[in-house]
């Protein structure tokens, strides 16, 4: 039998990064690679007990059907939460739950995009939504990220250059891969940008609770006074990535449409999740939970910087990041980071070329991932020790 | 703010049958509009034990990320599964883990579907996999159904005619919304007729579990010898809809890029709810759980038969049905159906109008849609005398 695929999906190219994750997922090797919140970061007692009383109380909420949009009480806390906490919401503004963030690049992306349309992305940006922008055959163009965000002179120049862009796509907060944070300035310029040119902003916000440093900034959607801007958020670092519960607050007719493409994509989300999602937010004290997994967080993240400090520098160099999950390590010139990368790998030490987050993977790069949620303590000494002594025999070389 | 949506989505019509469910959903209503298993019908105890002991003894497998083809052992359990009880899977097959069986529908379109491509249906069907493809822009072939299948005669015209053929949609077991089995003689000839024409079959079976009276029919799958029938199961009928979880098994290279479209879209599935569909399967008597659900539902269907007997013969017909949560009845001639249906809800009890469930919503049609698995028998019994009083009613004037 020979099987015709569809145009979107004959485009699709096996991701890169696949490869690295095999051996990543191996005992032996240890994985600098992956994105996951730590074990001891899941607020397992308050799930187990949340969990216990659903199921010997209201088991039925649990198992029959739901509504596409969503648990009404999740949806109403999660309103009043995102006003209270982030200036987040207008009359204009609906909220829908989600499989996930992941589905609201999906949803937002089959309500809005045409084959050969275009979004604009920063460069590097999250592989996921990338692909899934990819897999509904759009254009991706690809924005330069400064250390302050993305240049939004070379943003404006794609908005006007560029035909049919139906979103901008950021990151805000501590972005995927770079852990760069958009300054306040940027933030208002890119919003007075896309308003200027009639383009919506998907605003991605997974990591904006987990700040170690600094000042948190108003997000983008705080701006929106016309409609403009679909802000996706998530419980997966923050409660669980297993539940699979994200949520998207933005303009109703837009949502409308997400909830119609929904209904076709999973009916609902998983009734379990977003019932233990919405005691966990309304009968524990979720602010203390953030506030502890802030603190589990910068001790990893002190740890990171300083066996970066001892063992990386000052050969290879990475960005600031204020919070989020991820280092991006820069290699010196002339070294191959792809070369890098494998040789990394042979030494068993797993972590992700930064092509891998590119709009086009054939651009140069220099720059790889590192993850510092994931690795115990001992793993992240080892992998940063392996990574300092790889570096140092490709330059003795 | 103007939004510019998809091609795909400008198309999507809000459902006809929204307005029905409105009213469905107040108390005063009587819904047998419905397709939700009967609150008695879930395991709860068994659930409820399992997730304790999940979220006491490995809370981090329910909570952490995993992977996108499913939980190992469910993918495992499942294939031993389906081998033993449906001889279903070969050495080309594999199988993944969805969001529910919609999910299937889904990510198939995806991977298979250029806008305009031809998907061929039962007409009527079920309206969640019609949008699901109406979604991806596909033109909806519907072949008329006889009291024992698709007219195969019509099929193969259908066949030769139609451009780009992606796929065959069917619905062999107690199909939603007719209720019709279709007989082993026209399984074959359906795949036959595929497989002369190179053209896929998606089998989809939520129901087959749910069988009342006469003998079990083997599967399409079961005959399939070159890859060309993707088969679609669900735990919404037989465990929990509320958990979403469906699998499928079909030819492998067709599963991988549905693994592709599923990364972007949910990433996985929600891990408890794979888990506790594992521990169910293995842990307790599956074929005795199925042998209850049976038991409860034959007491229901005897009863609307009963019912109907009583009430709306000779008026109103309904086409023999040997399992499934669905009674398919036809009004008699010179009955506007939509009227009917309308004049129902104004005497608070809702049924679904039949040509929700057509290809094109505008063919004439004379059938509505009952479902037996939701309502208490005291709703059934006030809703098929409401009926029978309404029909009486209209052919008085």
């Amino acid at each position: 039998m020979e099987y015709v695929f569809s145009d979107r999906v004959k485009a699709l190219k096996p991701s890169a990064i696949r490869e690295i994750f095999k051996y990543a997922a191996m005992p032996e090797y240890i994985s600098l690679s992956a994105g996951n919140p730590a074990p001891e970061a899941f607020p397992k007692e308050a799930i187990e007990k949340i969990s216990k009383e659903l199921m010997s109380e209201n088991p039925i909420l649990a198992l029959q059907y739901g509504q596409t949009e969503g648990y009404i009480p999740l949806r109403n806390e999660l309103k009043k939460y995102l006003k209270e906490t982030h200036n987040i919401g207008n009359d204009y503004d609906e909220l829908i739950i989600t499989s996930g963030a992941q589905q609201i690049a999906d949803l937002l992306s089959k309500s809005l995009i045409n084959e050969g349309d275009t979004v604009i992305c920063e460069a590097p940006s999250f592989i996921g939504c990338l692909n899934t922008f990819r897999s509904y055959n759009a254009k991706l163009c690809g924005i330069p990220m400064e250390t302050d965000g993305m240049n939004t002179e070379l943003l404006e120049e794609a908005l006007k250059r560029e035909k049919n862009i139906r979103f901008i796509y950021t990151i805000p907060n501590f972005q995927n891969p770079s852990g760069i944070t958009m300054s306040l300035e940027k933030r208002k310029k890119v919003y007075e940008l896309a308003k200027k040119y009639g383009v919506m902003i998907l605003e991605d916000n997974p990591y904006g609770d987990l700040r170690y440093s600094g000042e948190a900034l108003p997000s983008i959607k705080s701006f929106d006074d016309c409609g403009l801007v679909m802000y996706a958020g998530s419980f997966s670092k923050v409660i669980s990535p297993g539940m699979r519960v994200g949520y998207a607050c933005g303009p109703k007719d837009v949502i409308q449409k997400m909830v119609v493409c929904k209904q076709g994509q999973d009916v609902h989300s998983n009734m379990w999740a977003q019932v233990v999602c919405y005691k966990f937010m309304t009968e524990y004290d979720f602010d203390a939970h953030l506030a502890y997994l802030r603190e589990v967080y910068t001790k990893k993240q002190q740890l990171l910087l300083s066996l970066m400090e001892k063992h990386l520098k000052p050969y290879i160099t990475w960005d600031p990041f204020e919070g989020g999950l991820f280092a991006w390590c820069h290699l010196p010139e002339g070294v191959d980071m792809r070369d890098f990368c494998n040789k990394a790998v042979e030494r068993k030490v797993c972590v992700v070329p930064g092509t891998a987050f590119l709009t086009d993977e054939n651009d140069p790069c220099d720059a790889f991932r590192i993850n510092f949620s994931t690795p115990t303590d001992e793993q992240l000494q080892k992998g940063i020790t392996v990574l300092g002594e790889l570096i140092r025999d490709i330059l003795k070389k």
